[in-house]
């Protein structure tokens, strides 16, 4: 089955989330620049949830680029995946309201460590679903940065609890982490490309003969 | 008339009605983590109206994947199962806010039986419309599972009124019943693409002689 | 240029149109069935929307079919139109929120003529960048269909005064008329479709001589 | 990476953006026409940023259409527009609440002067990443257009603290400037495309020599 309707259908949801967070920005009834004041705390987690869901969408687009067919089992494994990314406007509408308390923060970091599972497994199901793809297996690979993010994920629940503010940060860290965007499965499908190029070439030469 | 925008557009209303759903887990005005209590049949209710908003695109998926061409009755039997999905969020809504009574939870079971149904005719529709296509035909075949489905929604709305967790109950074994992925069709689809396959490779190799 | 991302973008904003409009179905806070009866004219107006919002995507799928390229002005062309169905919503929730009251139902007739005016200038713009496109010319024709909404969504407006139920039902006759899908666009290009086909098997038929 | 996926998520995005907005049209509770009067500030902020999306989702369709892959750092750039023109809704609700007053006017400029910003880093970014695609390096040019309007917007941000409806004119005036669509992009493209055509073409001649 062709991923092109896999990829629309998370484009979709993925494009609703990042921009129904917007509505928590609750528009002032005063016209004065300090009506806009009270709203910095919701617009920080705006902010921080934007990068958030902008970077799963990279990962995402990455990771499907590097498959042409997915089956009933990747699928569900997406639907899990959105369904924890459905949250994070929840999440962090709630960050946002209350100033960044210990119990808001606390759950938005547990939802983003659910996000960050959710993608693992997706990974899983795809490498168990291409065995052969050598291309996705070794790019996926140890997928050590994603193990970090949860280990600093619950790190950050943890803290907050201690500070909230500490919690924040180390959310904070992780998305700077994944900014650096991965360039794992990029690299390796561009050499693959490469070297299907060349054996084109060679078996067109050959064929020339 | 070719079947991508029939797609894309069922892609995109499907993305927002699993979407907005998440807009009814009101955002607590607490900080404390009790404050998530009350919205507990809120969320029992958004997950399992993304389970079956999921399975419908799941299916939807597979079913249009049978096909090449669309016409003008099958755009009005997907713009009639997309009016029945759009209520789901309504239901669910109303089911979860008053945490699983007796009026909407029937309420609830009724739009899913109704969104059977217009799957069902989508599926007719199709049919007649391709009756040359024995992939689709036997595949959709008797289409057992969505007649037992839409009788258990009936049966659950009519324990609705003796319990609603009993409707609910019903619901909820449906879905189960359909995350078993449709392999009916994927698997026919399969099969008639390896035929296909093996007949083109007859034939160039009659083509070679 | 090529139609594929105004098609994307058209299909997108409309399919956000057409599911926004559930979410003036206010979620009743009492579970009695009761509680469903004052949502009835407000349902009742969804229906026509929905309906509605599904005609012009439908007939946007067909006309937009019959073209290849899309010049600047008709994108301008094609934003005004998706600006005029983008209010629907609005006069759609004024209109169920106050029981089809004069004024409401009047300004729903208003939009709706916009809408075709703004479908009849994006046939225009698109039929003047395609002088040659004999398919698309025939095919929209006269737009008798268009001229005759026009007609009876200003009778709509015009009798809402006197009493707004034959406001109501002179949108609802429109309606019916284009439920009948636009089959002369398709014809036309089915036609143009077999007639090139011919003159493809011919030609192939003279060089292989 | 193909930019597909690129075109297809902005897609969705700017759809969602224009169409939230309408959301801010608040549904009067009385059925009278008087009633849609203290609209009409919001009317009139959401026909201008209505344009203004439009003319961005234009723009953006004619910068993309000039490249054919895009790197991670275009994908963040990109988000990065994304982001300020998320926060259009936000400061037209504001704008259109409080009647144009200076504070929501001058707002408004400055998240439309950001936007364009991003704008220019998505082209430079794009530029830096297609060194060899003259087609983009020379259309996108001196990009005379974009420098005279963030100035106009600065302007109108000063004017705002003067009268607001100054500011709100420079607005006006930028739009209508952009109205007339960016045909240098593609001029270029059609230019280059034909060239390429007639290049095929006399290859196709030596060939068959």
């Amino acid at each position: 089955m062709g991923k092109g309707r896999l990829e629309a259908f998370s484009d979709g949801v993925i494009a609703i989330i990042i921009t129904i967070m917007v509505l928590e920005l609750k528009v002032p009834h005063h016209p004065d620049f300090n009506a806009l004041l009270p709203l910095w705390p919701v617009f920080m987690s705006y902010v921080l949830s934007f990068i958030y869901v902008g970077i799963y969408w990279n990962n995402h687009h990455h990771l499907l680029h590097a498959v042409q067919e997915v089956s009933g089992g990747v699928l569900w494994a997406n639907l899990h995946l959105l369904f924890w990314l459905s949250l994070i406007p929840f999440v962090t509408a709630w960050m946002g309201e209350n100033h960044f308390e210990t119990g808001p923060t606390a759950a938005y970091g547990f939802v983003l460590a659910m996000c960050a599972v959710a993608f693992w497994l997706l990974t899983l199901m795809l490498v168990s679903n291409h065995p052969k793809n050598a291309t996705l297996a070794e790019a996926t690979g140890e997928n050590r940065k994603g193990k970090i993010s949860i280990v600093l994920y619950l790190a950050g629940v943890a803290l907050s609890f201690f500070a909230a503010w500490m919690g924040f940060l180390a959310y904070a860290v992780v998305a700077a982490l994944w900014l650096i965007p991965d360039r794992r499965i990029e690299a390796k499908v561009v050499e693959e490309e490469e070297k299907a190029a060349q054996e084109e070439e060679k078996a067109a030469v050959k064929a020339g003969e």
